[in-house]
Protein backbone atom coordinates (compact mmCIF):
# COMPACT_ATOMS: atom_id res chain seq x y z
CA UNK A 1 0.00 0.00 0.00
CA UNK A 2 2.77 2.20 0.49
CA UNK A 3 3.07 2.70 -3.00
CA UNK A 4 -0.50 4.82 -3.00
CA UNK A 5 -0.51 6.12 0.60
CA UNK A 6 0.88 9.75 1.16
CA UNK A 7 2.00 10.76 4.54
CA UNK A 8 -1.15 13.09 4.81
CA UNK A 9 -3.18 9.95 4.67
CA UNK A 10 -1.95 8.49 7.67
CA UNK A 11 -1.85 11.67 9.22
CA UNK A 12 -5.05 12.14 8.65
CA UNK A 13 -6.06 8.97 10.19
CA UNK A 14 -4.14 8.90 13.38
CA UNK A 15 -5.60 12.13 13.50
CA UNK A 16 -9.45 11.42 13.62
CA UNK A 17 -8.64 8.53 15.72
CA UNK A 18 -7.38 10.80 18.31
CA UNK A 19 -10.58 13.45 17.91
CA UNK A 20 -13.17 10.69 17.82
CA UNK A 21 -12.12 9.79 21.79
CA UNK A 22 -11.03 14.00 22.47
CA UNK A 23 -7.40 13.21 23.20
CA UNK A 24 -5.53 16.05 21.57
CA UNK A 25 -5.67 17.63 24.94
CA UNK A 26 -3.29 15.27 26.16
CA UNK A 27 -1.03 15.43 22.88
CA UNK A 28 1.34 17.98 24.59
CA UNK A 29 4.54 17.61 22.46
CA UNK A 30 6.43 16.59 25.54
CA UNK A 31 4.53 13.40 26.53
CA UNK A 32 4.41 12.70 22.26
CA UNK A 33 8.45 12.96 22.55
CA UNK A 34 8.35 10.78 25.77
CA UNK A 35 5.89 8.06 24.02
CA UNK A 36 7.98 8.18 21.19
CA UNK A 37 10.68 6.91 23.52
CA UNK A 38 8.98 4.50 25.13
CA UNK A 39 7.83 2.94 21.83
CA UNK A 40 11.16 3.11 20.88
CA UNK A 41 12.24 0.73 23.74
CA UNK A 42 9.52 -1.43 23.28
CA UNK A 43 10.54 -2.38 19.57
CA UNK A 44 14.34 -2.53 21.02
CA UNK A 45 13.24 -5.59 23.43
CA UNK A 46 12.27 -7.77 20.84
CA UNK A 47 16.25 -7.37 20.03
CA UNK A 48 17.92 -7.37 23.21
CA UNK A 49 20.61 -10.29 23.95
CA UNK A 50 20.38 -11.70 20.79
CA UNK A 51 22.82 -12.21 18.04
CA UNK A 52 22.53 -12.19 14.04
CA UNK A 53 20.72 -15.53 13.76
CA UNK A 54 18.83 -15.55 17.19
CA UNK A 55 17.10 -12.28 15.21
CA UNK A 56 16.21 -13.93 12.06
CA UNK A 57 14.51 -16.90 14.08
CA UNK A 58 12.91 -14.16 16.16
CA UNK A 59 11.92 -11.85 13.08
CA UNK A 60 10.42 -15.17 11.08
CA UNK A 61 8.60 -16.21 14.10
CA UNK A 62 7.75 -12.86 15.48
CA UNK A 63 7.85 -10.40 12.80
CA UNK A 64 4.22 -9.38 12.93
CA UNK A 65 4.60 -7.88 16.48
CA UNK A 66 7.80 -6.62 15.73
CA UNK A 67 6.17 -4.25 13.00
CA UNK A 68 3.16 -3.38 15.28
CA UNK A 69 6.01 -1.66 17.60
CA UNK A 70 7.30 0.26 15.21
CA UNK A 71 3.78 1.35 13.87
CA UNK A 72 3.43 2.94 17.20
CA UNK A 73 6.56 4.62 16.80
CA UNK A 74 5.35 5.71 13.42
CA UNK A 75 1.86 6.99 14.79
CA UNK A 76 3.61 8.90 17.37
CA UNK A 77 5.14 10.38 14.81
CA UNK A 78 2.60 11.43 12.97
CA UNK A 79 0.78 12.61 15.84
CA UNK A 80 3.89 15.04 16.79
CA UNK A 81 4.28 15.87 13.11
CA UNK A 82 0.06 16.99 13.42
CA UNK A 83 0.40 18.95 16.78
CA UNK A 84 4.05 20.84 15.90
CA UNK A 85 2.11 21.41 12.16
CA UNK A 86 4.94 19.92 10.82
CA UNK A 87 5.57 18.28 6.92
CA UNK A 88 7.43 15.22 7.01
CA UNK A 89 7.91 14.85 3.93
CA UNK A 90 9.65 18.00 3.92
CA UNK A 91 11.87 17.54 6.90
CA UNK A 92 12.28 14.42 5.31
CA UNK A 93 13.89 15.81 2.01
CA UNK A 94 16.16 18.65 3.48
CA UNK A 95 17.17 16.01 6.22
CA UNK A 96 18.36 14.06 3.52
CA UNK A 97 19.75 16.75 1.34
CA UNK A 98 22.02 17.76 4.23
CA UNK A 99 23.37 14.03 4.77
CA UNK A 100 24.33 14.43 1.08
CA UNK A 101 26.35 17.33 1.20
CA UNK A 102 27.95 16.17 4.99
CA UNK A 103 28.44 11.95 3.44
CA UNK A 104 29.51 12.83 0.38
CA UNK A 105 29.38 9.33 -1.85
CA UNK A 106 32.82 9.57 -3.47
CA UNK A 107 34.25 10.35 -0.38
CA UNK A 108 32.60 7.71 1.63
CA UNK A 109 33.05 5.04 -0.70
CA UNK A 110 36.82 6.20 -1.29
CA UNK A 111 38.88 6.58 2.09
CA UNK A 112 37.31 3.31 4.00
CA UNK A 113 36.02 5.95 6.58
CA UNK A 114 33.80 3.92 9.20
CA UNK A 115 30.31 4.88 9.22
CA UNK A 116 30.24 3.95 12.96
CA UNK A 117 33.28 6.57 13.08
CA UNK A 118 31.12 9.44 11.33
CA UNK B 1 4.07 17.96 0.72
CA UNK B 2 2.19 15.95 2.77
CA UNK B 3 -0.97 15.66 0.75
CA UNK B 4 1.17 14.59 -2.46
CA UNK B 5 3.87 12.41 -1.18
CA UNK B 6 3.46 8.62 -0.91
CA UNK B 7 5.41 6.69 1.82
CA UNK B 8 7.21 4.68 -1.18
CA UNK B 9 8.47 8.19 -2.75
CA UNK B 10 10.34 8.53 0.80
CA UNK B 11 11.70 5.12 1.25
CA UNK B 12 12.97 5.30 -2.31
CA UNK B 13 14.75 8.31 -0.99
CA UNK B 14 16.62 7.23 2.63
CA UNK B 15 17.06 3.48 0.33
CA UNK B 16 18.71 5.68 -2.50
CA UNK B 17 21.31 7.50 0.13
CA UNK B 18 21.90 4.35 1.97
CA UNK B 19 22.76 2.44 -1.64
CA UNK B 20 24.66 5.77 -2.56
CA UNK B 21 26.81 4.86 0.02
CA UNK B 22 26.78 1.24 -0.04
CA UNK B 23 25.63 1.33 3.59
CA UNK B 24 23.35 -1.39 3.99
CA UNK B 25 25.75 -4.10 5.22
CA UNK B 26 25.37 -1.65 8.29
CA UNK B 27 21.57 -1.76 8.35
CA UNK B 28 20.86 -4.82 10.62
CA UNK B 29 17.51 -4.32 12.31
CA UNK B 30 19.22 -4.56 15.70
CA UNK B 31 21.09 -1.52 14.82
CA UNK B 32 18.52 0.32 13.37
CA UNK B 33 16.07 -0.68 16.24
CA UNK B 34 19.85 1.14 18.47
CA UNK B 35 19.07 4.07 16.70
CA UNK B 36 15.63 4.92 16.52
CA UNK B 37 16.03 4.91 20.43
CA UNK B 38 18.96 6.90 20.20
CA UNK B 39 17.20 9.58 18.00
CA UNK B 40 13.97 9.35 19.92
CA UNK B 41 16.30 10.27 23.20
CA UNK B 42 17.60 13.33 21.11
CA UNK B 43 14.55 14.94 20.16
CA UNK B 44 13.44 14.09 23.81
CA UNK B 45 16.39 15.90 24.89
CA UNK B 46 15.17 19.69 23.44
CA UNK B 47 11.73 19.17 26.12
CA UNK B 48 14.07 18.03 29.38
CA UNK B 49 13.44 20.36 32.25
CA UNK B 50 10.79 22.25 30.47
CA UNK B 51 7.30 23.13 31.30
CA UNK B 52 4.50 24.11 29.14
CA UNK B 53 5.38 27.90 29.00
CA UNK B 54 9.38 27.11 28.07
CA UNK B 55 8.26 24.17 25.29
CA UNK B 56 6.20 27.38 23.49
CA UNK B 57 9.05 29.43 23.54
CA UNK B 58 11.56 26.79 22.59
CA UNK B 59 9.64 25.28 19.70
CA UNK B 60 9.27 28.93 18.33
CA UNK B 61 13.02 29.39 18.95
CA UNK B 62 14.47 25.84 17.69
CA UNK B 63 11.45 24.14 15.75
CA UNK B 64 13.80 23.77 13.01
CA UNK B 65 16.20 21.61 14.79
CA UNK B 66 13.90 19.99 16.90
CA UNK B 67 11.56 18.73 13.49
CA UNK B 68 15.45 17.90 12.28
CA UNK B 69 15.04 15.51 14.88
CA UNK B 70 12.03 14.02 14.06
CA UNK B 71 13.09 13.45 10.77
CA UNK B 72 15.69 11.44 11.66
CA UNK B 73 13.71 8.94 14.16
CA UNK B 74 11.43 8.65 10.72
CA UNK B 75 14.47 7.81 8.42
CA UNK B 76 15.39 4.97 10.49
CA UNK B 77 12.11 3.77 10.47
CA UNK B 78 11.48 4.15 6.60
CA UNK B 79 15.32 2.35 6.85
CA UNK B 80 13.95 -0.39 9.34
CA UNK B 81 10.65 -0.96 7.07
CA UNK B 82 12.93 -1.25 3.98
CA UNK B 83 15.43 -4.26 5.43
CA UNK B 84 12.42 -6.17 7.34
CA UNK B 85 10.36 -6.05 4.17
CA UNK B 86 7.51 -4.01 5.89
CA UNK B 87 4.35 -2.08 4.31
CA UNK B 88 4.12 1.42 6.34
CA UNK B 89 0.85 1.98 5.48
CA UNK B 90 -0.53 -1.42 5.95
CA UNK B 91 1.11 -1.72 9.73
CA UNK B 92 -0.54 1.62 10.63
CA UNK B 93 -3.83 1.42 9.57
CA UNK B 94 -4.16 -2.16 11.22
CA UNK B 95 -2.88 -0.94 14.38
CA UNK B 96 -5.52 1.85 13.93
CA UNK B 97 -8.02 -0.67 13.37
CA UNK B 98 -6.88 -2.58 16.83
CA UNK B 99 -6.68 0.15 18.69
CA UNK B 100 -10.56 1.36 17.63
CA UNK B 101 -11.96 -1.93 19.06
CA UNK B 102 -9.78 -1.46 22.44
CA UNK B 103 -10.70 1.96 22.61
CA UNK B 104 -14.47 2.36 21.33
CA UNK B 105 -15.28 6.13 21.59
CA UNK B 106 -18.25 6.16 23.31
CA UNK B 107 -16.90 4.12 26.35
CA UNK B 108 -13.87 5.83 26.60
CA UNK B 109 -15.61 9.38 26.37
CA UNK B 110 -18.66 8.11 28.55
CA UNK B 111 -16.52 7.41 31.64
CA UNK B 112 -14.01 9.56 32.24
CA UNK B 113 -11.76 6.69 32.15
CA UNK B 114 -8.22 8.11 32.50
CA UNK B 115 -6.16 8.25 29.28
CA UNK B 116 -2.90 7.87 31.15
CA UNK B 117 -4.47 4.44 32.63
CA UNK B 118 -5.53 2.99 29.64
CA UNK C 1 20.66 0.11 54.33
CA UNK C 2 22.31 2.72 51.84
CA UNK C 3 24.10 3.99 54.69
CA UNK C 4 25.92 0.81 55.36
CA UNK C 5 25.88 -0.83 52.22
CA UNK C 6 29.22 0.01 49.80
CA UNK C 7 28.91 -0.18 46.18
CA UNK C 8 31.11 -3.33 46.24
CA UNK C 9 28.27 -5.36 48.09
CA UNK C 10 25.96 -4.51 45.62
CA UNK C 11 28.33 -5.29 42.49
CA UNK C 12 29.31 -8.48 44.26
CA UNK C 13 25.96 -9.57 45.09
CA UNK C 14 24.28 -8.99 40.62
CA UNK C 15 28.32 -10.53 39.72
CA UNK C 16 27.09 -13.68 42.02
CA UNK C 17 23.09 -13.83 40.80
CA UNK C 18 24.82 -13.64 37.08
CA UNK C 19 27.79 -16.17 37.59
CA UNK C 20 25.44 -18.92 39.27
CA UNK C 21 23.52 -18.91 36.14
CA UNK C 22 26.73 -18.75 33.69
CA UNK C 23 25.18 -15.85 32.10
CA UNK C 24 28.46 -13.85 31.83
CA UNK C 25 28.82 -14.73 28.28
CA UNK C 26 25.48 -12.92 27.45
CA UNK C 27 26.75 -9.49 28.86
CA UNK C 28 28.31 -7.99 26.50
CA UNK C 29 28.90 -4.12 27.22
CA UNK C 30 26.41 -3.32 23.84
CA UNK C 31 23.87 -5.58 25.16
CA UNK C 32 23.65 -3.96 28.59
CA UNK C 33 23.86 -0.68 27.06
CA UNK C 34 20.41 -1.81 25.23
CA UNK C 35 19.32 -3.03 28.47
CA UNK C 36 19.84 -0.15 30.55
CA UNK C 37 18.05 2.31 27.90
CA UNK C 38 14.85 -0.86 27.73
CA UNK C 39 14.85 -0.46 31.42
CA UNK C 40 14.95 3.97 31.29
CA UNK C 41 12.14 3.62 29.24
CA UNK C 42 10.41 1.05 31.49
CA UNK C 43 10.66 3.36 34.25
CA UNK C 44 9.82 6.19 32.08
CA UNK C 45 6.51 4.62 30.66
CA UNK C 46 4.81 4.74 34.57
CA UNK C 47 5.09 8.73 34.28
CA UNK C 48 3.76 8.92 30.46
CA UNK C 49 1.05 11.26 29.98
CA UNK C 50 0.90 12.50 33.74
CA UNK C 51 1.01 15.47 35.17
CA UNK C 52 2.38 16.70 38.75
CA UNK C 53 -0.84 15.85 40.72
CA UNK C 54 -1.42 12.15 38.82
CA UNK C 55 2.16 11.70 39.55
CA UNK C 56 1.79 12.26 43.06
CA UNK C 57 -0.89 9.68 43.65
CA UNK C 58 0.73 7.14 41.11
CA UNK C 59 4.11 7.19 43.16
CA UNK C 60 1.90 7.10 46.66
CA UNK C 61 0.25 3.75 45.03
CA UNK C 62 2.37 1.92 42.97
CA UNK C 63 5.66 3.79 44.30
CA UNK C 64 6.63 -0.34 44.92
CA UNK C 65 6.62 -0.83 40.93
CA UNK C 66 8.12 2.30 40.04
CA UNK C 67 11.59 1.09 42.47
CA UNK C 68 11.73 -2.15 41.12
CA UNK C 69 12.00 0.10 37.52
CA UNK C 70 14.98 1.84 38.95
CA UNK C 71 16.73 -1.24 40.73
CA UNK C 72 16.33 -2.92 37.36
CA UNK C 73 18.25 0.42 35.91
CA UNK C 74 21.02 -0.01 38.78
CA UNK C 75 21.64 -3.39 38.12
CA UNK C 76 22.31 -3.17 34.89
CA UNK C 77 24.42 -0.13 35.55
CA UNK C 78 26.28 -2.37 38.51
CA UNK C 79 26.75 -5.31 35.24
CA UNK C 80 28.00 -2.91 33.14
CA UNK C 81 30.71 -1.41 35.45
CA UNK C 82 31.72 -5.19 36.36
CA UNK C 83 32.61 -6.14 32.83
CA UNK C 84 34.40 -2.89 31.66
CA UNK C 85 36.00 -2.87 34.87
CA UNK C 86 34.65 0.16 36.17
CA UNK C 87 34.65 1.49 39.84
CA UNK C 88 31.36 3.38 40.05
CA UNK C 89 32.13 5.88 43.31
CA UNK C 90 35.71 7.33 41.14
CA UNK C 91 33.19 8.11 38.57
CA UNK C 92 30.43 9.66 39.77
CA UNK C 93 33.34 11.68 42.13
CA UNK C 94 34.90 12.60 39.29
CA UNK C 95 31.77 13.84 36.96
CA UNK C 96 30.26 15.83 40.36
CA UNK C 97 34.09 17.44 40.36
CA UNK C 98 33.57 18.54 36.77
CA UNK C 99 30.20 19.28 36.84
CA UNK C 100 30.94 21.66 40.02
CA UNK C 101 34.12 23.43 37.57
CA UNK C 102 31.34 23.66 34.82
CA UNK C 103 28.38 24.85 36.93
CA UNK C 104 29.67 27.35 39.74
CA UNK C 105 27.08 28.18 42.48
CA UNK C 106 27.29 31.56 42.34
CA UNK C 107 27.37 32.23 38.51
CA UNK C 108 24.24 29.75 38.74
CA UNK C 109 22.11 31.22 41.76
CA UNK C 110 23.79 34.89 40.43
CA UNK C 111 21.86 35.23 36.79
CA UNK C 112 18.90 33.25 36.92
CA UNK C 113 20.69 31.22 34.10
CA UNK C 114 17.68 28.56 33.23
CA UNK C 115 18.64 25.18 34.29
CA UNK C 116 16.86 23.64 31.21
CA UNK C 117 19.54 26.35 29.09
CA UNK C 118 22.87 24.81 30.80
CA UNK D 1 36.85 3.01 45.98
CA UNK D 2 34.00 0.99 45.23
CA UNK D 3 34.87 -1.04 48.17
CA UNK D 4 35.21 1.62 50.80
CA UNK D 5 32.31 4.22 49.58
CA UNK D 6 28.43 3.46 50.41
CA UNK D 7 25.81 4.15 48.60
CA UNK D 8 24.52 6.56 51.14
CA UNK D 9 27.83 8.68 50.34
CA UNK D 10 27.35 8.70 46.89
CA UNK D 11 23.69 10.00 47.68
CA UNK D 12 25.04 12.98 50.13
CA UNK D 13 27.34 14.25 46.90
CA UNK D 14 25.01 14.58 44.53
CA UNK D 15 22.35 15.82 46.84
CA UNK D 16 24.72 18.31 47.72
CA UNK D 17 25.70 19.33 44.99
CA UNK D 18 22.17 19.87 43.67
CA UNK D 19 21.21 21.88 46.81
CA UNK D 20 24.14 24.20 46.59
CA UNK D 21 22.95 25.47 43.26
CA UNK D 22 19.33 24.76 44.65
CA UNK D 23 18.13 22.75 41.78
CA UNK D 24 15.97 20.79 43.71
CA UNK D 25 12.63 22.45 42.46
CA UNK D 26 13.38 20.81 39.00
CA UNK D 27 13.80 17.47 39.91
CA UNK D 28 10.49 16.56 40.05
CA UNK D 29 10.24 12.29 39.40
CA UNK D 30 9.22 12.80 35.49
CA UNK D 31 11.77 14.95 34.85
CA UNK D 32 14.58 12.72 36.24
CA UNK D 33 13.18 9.65 34.28
CA UNK D 34 13.26 11.29 31.28
CA UNK D 35 16.85 12.45 32.08
CA UNK D 36 17.61 8.65 33.14
CA UNK D 37 16.78 7.76 29.88
CA UNK D 38 18.30 10.57 27.71
CA UNK D 39 21.84 9.64 29.38
CA UNK D 40 21.27 5.74 28.84
CA UNK D 41 20.87 6.45 25.08
CA UNK D 42 24.02 8.66 24.95
CA UNK D 43 26.09 5.58 26.70
CA UNK D 44 24.35 3.03 24.24
CA UNK D 45 25.66 6.03 21.26
CA UNK D 46 29.07 4.76 22.09
CA UNK D 47 27.79 1.20 20.20
CA UNK D 48 25.85 2.31 17.86
CA UNK D 49 26.74 0.43 14.21
CA UNK D 50 29.67 -1.30 15.95
CA UNK D 51 30.43 -5.34 16.13
CA UNK D 52 32.41 -7.02 19.13
CA UNK D 53 35.81 -6.79 17.73
CA UNK D 54 35.24 -2.41 17.24
CA UNK D 55 34.09 -2.23 20.45
CA UNK D 56 36.64 -3.69 22.17
CA UNK D 57 38.51 -1.03 19.98
CA UNK D 58 36.38 1.92 21.12
CA UNK D 59 36.57 0.92 25.00
CA UNK D 60 40.21 0.79 24.66
CA UNK D 61 40.26 4.28 23.36
CA UNK D 62 37.04 6.10 24.48
CA UNK D 63 36.86 4.12 27.80
CA UNK D 64 36.81 7.09 30.06
CA UNK D 65 34.36 8.95 27.50
CA UNK D 66 31.77 5.94 27.76
CA UNK D 67 32.51 5.77 31.99
CA UNK D 68 31.34 9.12 32.10
CA UNK D 69 28.06 8.69 30.57
CA UNK D 70 27.38 5.74 32.85
CA UNK D 71 28.51 8.32 36.21
CA UNK D 72 25.49 10.39 34.45
CA UNK D 73 23.22 7.23 34.48
CA UNK D 74 23.91 7.19 37.89
CA UNK D 75 23.82 10.23 39.17
CA UNK D 76 19.98 10.72 37.97
CA UNK D 77 19.56 7.43 39.83
CA UNK D 78 20.76 8.76 42.55
CA UNK D 79 18.93 11.69 42.55
CA UNK D 80 15.76 9.81 41.59
CA UNK D 81 16.22 7.88 44.96
CA UNK D 82 16.65 10.83 46.90
CA UNK D 83 13.71 12.94 45.64
CA UNK D 84 11.43 9.44 45.80
CA UNK D 85 13.00 8.33 48.70
CA UNK D 86 14.01 5.33 47.62
CA UNK D 87 17.33 2.92 49.51
CA UNK D 88 18.73 1.63 46.77
CA UNK D 89 20.64 -1.05 48.63
CA UNK D 90 16.83 -2.64 49.81
CA UNK D 91 15.33 -2.17 46.03
CA UNK D 92 18.49 -3.98 44.56
CA UNK D 93 18.79 -6.89 47.43
CA UNK D 94 15.01 -7.18 46.73
CA UNK D 95 14.93 -7.51 42.92
CA UNK D 96 18.16 -10.08 43.36
CA UNK D 97 15.54 -12.14 45.38
CA UNK D 98 12.76 -12.06 43.07
CA UNK D 99 15.08 -12.65 40.29
CA UNK D 100 16.68 -15.75 42.13
CA UNK D 101 12.75 -17.39 42.29
CA UNK D 102 11.96 -16.43 39.03
CA UNK D 103 15.17 -17.89 37.45
CA UNK D 104 16.56 -20.60 39.74
CA UNK D 105 20.31 -21.84 38.70
CA UNK D 106 19.55 -25.60 38.29
CA UNK D 107 16.77 -25.18 35.89
CA UNK D 108 18.45 -22.32 33.98
CA UNK D 109 21.66 -24.28 33.56
CA UNK D 110 19.88 -27.45 33.07
CA UNK D 111 17.04 -26.86 30.14
CA UNK D 112 18.99 -24.79 27.60
CA UNK D 113 16.49 -22.26 28.09
CA UNK D 114 17.66 -19.26 25.89
CA UNK D 115 18.03 -15.93 28.09
CA UNK D 116 16.94 -13.78 25.82
CA UNK D 117 13.76 -15.81 25.73
CA UNK D 118 13.24 -15.42 29.30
Amino acid sequence: MDEKTTIDELKKLVVKFRDARDWKKYHKPKDLAVSISIEAAELLEYFQWKNDEEIEKMLAEKGEKVREELADIIIYCLNFADVTKTDISKIVKEKIEDNEKKYPPEKIKGNYKKYNEL
